[in-house]
């Protein structure tokens, strides 16, 4: 059965009201891959543009293990304790192959999930890394029209989506565990070099002389990169989500960071260019998807690289016939 | 006053026979930006291109200072020795800024420079990346066919342009000093990464015990990144590009590098997947480069911005148009 669709006043309304049932309808819309859901879900976003942008937007990541749901219960319950709204979105493009392995489990976050002023929303599960993104950032719209002051982007520490987040994010926060190495953890060196702070977790019991040891190395890594544009030094500091402690001690640090970047310029500027960014991203993907899903170009795209792998042409030549092809298909 | 152009088939017979002065002129023509240049270059390059290919390319990079040019003089000369042709190439796109400070003076080197096996080519000095690691690769077809069977493609430390070289090189070595951290060496994790041989240079005095420490750290880090397809485990080796020791093992190494790529089969994958790589690579930069140069986009371009920077339309709406809008001008 089709449930019938509201009006875009209807979305809007409710969203601006801070309505979360018509807020997660809206974000179904966005999520949608149906024509006419699109229109609408457009006609909304557009409506809550000039509401949205008055939040601090935070990135999150760390690999499986290290306590990410932990920590953002602990993190999340701490800041809506002191009178803030939070919304928890993720970007985890695998998340159809894994049944939603990132917040696909609301119960993993029992006590936010319980909380009136949060806002969990699993990660849109449907295809690529730019799809997901693409959705994930309109929902990020919708939520601060609805309201919310913070929200988090979680990710999985594979790379690709981490850049995702960090391009939609105001700061980036690495989590890591003492004792493993950052290679055992699978972070790269370019993941650390993004992070604005690196939290240790799970600093408890016999745990807690091994990661200040390893809060020394990693400032020491984090050293050799070169100064950041917004001014702020990257800061490593432990902490255990699940007895709770060292957790005010982020959150002063992400306050004491929005500041600094307010006042000297760089939060807006950021943000600015994360709007642009996004624009040609899109841009540039979408002219390569139409290019490379052209029903007729896909079979003579095979051709000219059989013809290039039997040096038959060079591989400059096979692009520039190919394209000259695709310019007379229009 | 213009020269007068000589027929495809005099270059290309003058290629095949291993005729140096009309290699040069072609590979003149590989860099034209002129149409008429262009459009017989890549006669050239095709009727060059059965002929190509037996050649093992070795990429070298390191940072201003490593003493790159010594050690190309002396593998060069060594491998020269041993009855084999030699092209050393470059890519290099700061040359025109820098008036060609790869290879651009071909006094630093002397003894290679005077080698008649060895043809020496400063990079290409026009433009973007893109466009001269195209003619780049594009020469390396035309000295492969003249019967160049060992090709060095030179790089500076800069990051982007070690990528461009990676992808056309079968082997990638990367030259170090002991004594600076590879941070303050400005060479980034994944060049170290790529690498499959790391030579530290500069070996000789009372440099060696310095030099043999930096090798032991090396081989640590190096054996903290993923296994590689090649099967290869990368190796460090110290040497004295001026004092000539160190060289035959650094070579030895790449023999016994190429003997087990081409055995398992590794060698041929790499190359075609190169070839592949370079027209989607192709493909992509001039789909790109076609909308954002379009006059009739330009202005819109500028204005869908402020749109999205004011808040009016949302990055992805704002792509969607501009797209919209593109397909129908054509």
């Amino acid at each position: 059965k089709k449930r019938k669709l509201l009006s875009v006043d209807e979305y809007v309304d409710g969203i601006l009201s801070g309505n979360i049932t018509l807020l997660s309808k809206a974000v179904t819309l966005v999520e949608s891959a149906k024509p006419e859901h699109m229109e609408i879900a457009q006609e909304i976003i557009v409506r809550c543009l000039p509401h949205s942008g008055n939040s601090i937007r935070i990135g999150i990541t760390g690999v499986p293990g290290v306590g990410k749901s932990t920590f953002i219960e602990a993190l999340g319950s701490y800041i809506t304790g002191r009178g803030n709204k939070l919304a928890v979105l993720a970007i985890d493009p695998s998340s159809e192959r894994s049944k939603g392995s990132i917040l696909g489990d609301k119960t993993r976050m029992e006590e936010l999930s319980g909380n009136k002023n949060a806002y969990i929303r699993p990660s849109p599960s449907a295809g690529s890394l730019g799809g997901v993104a693409r959705k994930t950032r309109e929902t990020i719209i919708l939520c601060e029209a609805a309201g919310f002051d913070h929200v988090f982007i979680e990710t999985v520490g594979v790379g690709q989506s981490e850049t995702a987040v960090h391009s939609m994010s105001d700061f980036f926060l690495l989590l890591m565990l003492a004792g493993a190495g950052d290679e055992l953890q699978g972070i790269k060196r370019g993941i650390m070099e993004m992070a604005d702070l690196i939290a240790i977790n799970k600093a408890d019991g016999s745990n807690r002389e091994k990661a200040q040891m390893a809060r020394v190395q990693y400032r020491n890594a984090l050293h050799l990169f070169p100064q950041k544009d917004s001014g702020w030094d990257p800061e490593v500091l432990t902490c255990s989500a699940i007895s709770k402690t060292g957790v005010t001690e982020i959150w002063d640090k992400i306050e004491t960071y929005r500041n600094l970047t307010v006042e000297n310029g760089y939060f807006a500027r950021r943000r600015s260019a994360q709007s642009t960014f996004w624009m040609h991203e899109t841009i540039q993907e979408q002219l390569k998807q139409k290019f490379y899903n052209h029903p007729e170009m896909k079979g003579q795209i095979k051709d000219f690289e059989q013809l290039v792998l039997n040096n038959k042409m060079s591989s400059f030549v096979a692009a520039g016939k190919l394209l000259e092809n695709y310019s007379k298909l229009k």
